[in-house]
């Protein structure tokens, strides 16, 4: 049965990409659009300057949009995806889970919080144990016939690329105790109102991206993190543990973050370079197991041409839910240089959120 | 009184580069220009596909290009300047200095000759003492009035920014032990012949540049190195005593190479961030003591604004011979990181000929 | 039943687009490909530097490249497109002919002979009636088992784009006698090897293109032209009956050619806007009510935001086979300005050629 | 004597631009600034997002932003520069001139007044007559120790690389009586703050610009027209002497705006190509007669090779003073066609304002 989907956020950039995945998707279909107060009670098409190089789907175009409150056709949401702004998703996205509401959030208000899953679809699905958990506990008390709100974070979009290569690692061969990762990111995350200026990216880097460098440091460690034993927290690397240092910069470059990273493991001595890229070339997540509609063909795509991944070339395989690795070498510092690429709004934003309806579905929790 | 000049590959980027700085030099003239045998015999302005954003020096139009041998006006030169490829640089250039002509080569064939400066003149001018003794060595043989030949290679483009704020510190707090840069470097340093493809570089990242990585490696261990007792070779920094980790991309910049780099000092407890800042700020370069005319007047700009420095923005700082540094903050897994930005067809080419000519010149030695 | 097609210039980019195109084709299917000697023999993976946005298709990857005669599996091919360059397609391509196959070519050579037909396959298709007439003379004649070998030639692409609202408009409202076409055209056009350098077109524009304008003003008249009464030549519009007036700009796009064109109906008075609009909507193309694969949807969309067409927004649209057309609106010199966006490698070439495949195939004519 | 300036609208692009050209001119100093209510009370410094590839003059460091209103340092001025936005424009101007104040506006405001001069400066000067008109009436009336205030306005961007080539050909040939230009314009004409978005503009080119077609088609016949007998008010050319169609565009280009244009003479039979060029190359500016300091030494740059004029290449000719021209060639549909460049913000906005300057300052206007 089609699940009925709401958008929070729905003219926003990330909102748009929501819109544009559910509107082709066979599981999902968009029931309930929220924006603010300024768009509500219009028709979609006429409250949102649409700038996806897709046409704004026929599906989405005569949904009335209403305000960000759990109430109306959102009430009737088997999942809410939000898109808002960490400004005011604090509150919107609280009295949603408040109300019964399942909610993914691409905002970063609830990520650092111990029982909410941080969530990379393709690495930590079972992160998504604690909501299992939640549910069944809520049901076994006998609140079948209410729902059981629940809140899932997405991660930041450099941290999703980042990640991707790091987990199978750590499976195969043991903590990582050093990752430098130095990123060469895409414009389209950072939205389009205003988002990065043109002045600012033409014939032009900036070296710096506000919070983003403390967002790759910290997320990598919870979502390489495990579940405390009642599977109802996270438990992140601990600090001493995982060094982790980032450095920042904004490209003219529409979609796809590169990311240039290095690591070393505990492990003495390490695996060999052969044996890394066999690892990652045999890395199956779990949503391509489940069969979810989504989940990559590939999870990670190992490329040996010595100037690859590209963002321009290489972003869009598996429709944007492959990683890229490429120039696996050793390195003279830390054991390993690799250049990792995924696609900032499909992996790294919307489309992870998504992914991760597909694996609840699938799971039978939604 | 005014030195004759010759360009060697005067039709190329790096001679074109060469030819404009010395047409509005007070200290040269062009003299000779040598160019392949298709070339040869005609105007400059005929032979030239001229593509700077200045417009071709009147001084150069009209001087007939000549095949690259060490024959005619090349013969009355004070000084050459080489912007030949590397498949012809290496006879060329050992052609001319056997021939007794002073040459500064942007090529890099010989720079790993132990006895042949590889100098970065706002850096390590103190190398040349290698063609000052040289040259007193041979005038003590009373071979002064024949001209004594030598060699001095420009450093690779991105080595040049690397090391800018590298040396003071050393100078000040000892040793680096460990270093790594991932640069974001512009496509003037791929020449416009074919140089890099729009289709390769437009909405794109490639995060390869063909023998960039090792050069960036050991070069830095080379012009951080000293000289030995007799002042006639250049003694490296040993492996062991520095490791050093590249990874170079090119990125949709015409001038400005970026370079997000970390670095750990050998001693312990290294000096604070504000020490690190005080000591680039007061770093003066030797040139610019000596009254050099291209001297940058500060030599390294340190910023603080936390999204600076930015290509577009600070790549023309003193026409391109100061390097800008920014971001400099503690790492959590080295020491210290920053990001520098140096004009690569400047300082990190035909510009750092320039000024190296000049220091010759003030030295006397030309 | 699938025909077996082959690709001349198979390693060049508009013989990679063919591949592309043909490898997701439910009636082509790839037999031969052919290169120069230096690729001969080798499998096609081995032999081409693939630069598409997709990955090279399985079903190319094996295929042996020979070289580009009429021999081994090119005699097979029910249908052979070609990509080569211009400076060796004249040959090539009439031994092809000769040989008896049939051939559709995006070179230049033959585009101004009168019995070859030059085709937009969503504007002028029934200039193939001059193969059909062909083929079925030589039929009548008895030659049914011997191939009859033709020659089709795909437009300019900035042609392709310009040509495709005028055609609707003059058939409903009569000849244009005044067209005027200033284009942005994008850099896929010119290849990528070497393509446009990124010196050129980085922060930068160039406006000119070798033999553009030309094309343009003069492969309009001959699109826009009638066949002879035999059916066997097309007969172009008269010089003086129709002026145009192009110029041609080299822009920093990927992908899709702008144009910003103007024209004057020779009926006074002129259509108005809203008629022109209605025009434009309401064509339907050949190759749609054929029910070709490959037919757009919509053949031209007409589009009422007034910052519309964009490249990187629209070029996508329908596959690249529909043409976008917007800001109509009355000009003070001529009768009506608009802006018109197509895709250069789709409609202005490559998917072209299938296309016009794809209506042969429909006719029986392969 | 050095002459007094201020600056209104300080901290936005326009008025950066104006500080920076102040800040190196030998006869102006920067005597006050105006933002803001927010930036008043504030060193520039501390209000200022400084964005231009120079560093933020010494001389502008210090100076304590006030209020636009004809207060404290403003009515020391000896003339005053505006770089305001036009929706305070209006009143902020009118409010300095009724003060007795010498207003330079980059706004468009008071643009269609018939007794303010819509000037570019090395095009026609002789409008500023209104000024001197109005300056010597009051003189003549014992005005003389009161200021006398009055306004003029500098020209669209766009218009201003028009009108160029269009004013030496129309003094020697007469009337044009059909025009047309498509323009590719660069992103620094739209300001930083937001200006063009990132996502608008990377791999893509936006045909529209609010407003922008209106102004060149209205302001080439107010800048091309005449003073009346009284020498108080600008006659423009007559709607119906003069077709004017302009097509707008914004391209992924930081400075420069690229013109396409084409023009017909009312004089049968037109000039030859030959006379064209001659004709533009042998135009010297009035300010270059009188010697003023910003004055181009080329007024008009005819170009011969096939593929110029280029933005980044012929942008900065005579410090972006000079307009370049270039494929001067006949054309199809009117007389001839060609292109033409000239520098948005230097020659197209604050760079005129300042040669306005220069020239009031010759004439003894301040």
């Amino acid at each position: 049965m089609v699940k009925r989907a709401g958008v929070l956020g729905a003219t926003g950039s990330v909102g748009q990409r929501f819109i544009l995945l559910l509107s082709k998707h066979p599981e999902f279909e968009i029931h309930a659009l929220g924006a603010s107060a300024r768009s509500a009670g219009k028709p979609y098409k006429d409250a949102v300057s649409w700038k996806q190089t897709d046409i704004l789907p026929a599906s989405a175009q005569g949904v009335v949009v209403q305000e960000c409150k759990p109430e109306g056709a959102f009430t009737e949401c088997d999942i809410v995806f939000s898109g808002l702004d960490s400004d005011v998703a604090g509150d919107i996205e609280k009295a949603f889970v408040d109300a019964g509401l399942a909610v993914i959030s691409n905002a970063k208000n609830y990520r650092r919080e111990k029982d909410v899953p941080l969530v990379v679809p393709i690495i930590n699905p079972e992160h998504l144990d604690i909501v299992e958990n939640k549910v069944k506990a809520a049901r076994a008390k006998g609140e079948e016939k209410k729902k059981t709100g629940f809140l899932i974070c997405i991660s930041n979009c450099s941290t999703a690329g980042l990640v991707a290569p790091l987990k199978p690692l750590v499976d195969k061969f043991g903590p990582i105790d050093a990752l430098t990762a130095t990123t060469l990111q895409a414009i389209s995350g950072a939205g389009f109102s205003p988002g990065v200026s043109g002045m600012d990216i033409l014939d032009n880097i900036v070296p710096y991206i506000s919070g983003e460098e403390d967002k790759l440091e910290w997320e990598t460690k919870k979502i390489l993190g495990t579940l405390n034993k009642e599977g109802t927290e996270v438990v992140n690397i601990p600090e001493d543990e995982m060094k982790v240092s980032a450095q920042c910069n904004r490209v003219p470059v529409i979609d796809g973050h590169t990311e240039c990273i290095s690591l070393r493991f505990a492990q003495r001595p390490p695996p060999s370079v052969e044996e890394v890229k066999k690892t990652l070339r045999e890395y199956v997540c779990e949503a391509s197991k489940l069969g979810c509609h989504s989940a990559p063909k590939q999870t990670i795509n190992v490329l040996e041409q010595e100037d690859r991944p590209q963002p321009r070339l290489d972003r869009e395989r598996d429709n944007g839910y492959s990683v890229s690795v490429g120039r696996i070498r050793e390195d003279s510092l830390l054991d390993f240089k690799m250049v990792v690429l995924s696609h900032n709004t499909i992996i790294g934003a919307a489309g992870s959120g998504i992914l991760i309806a597909e694996i609840l579905n699938a799971r039978g929790l939604i």
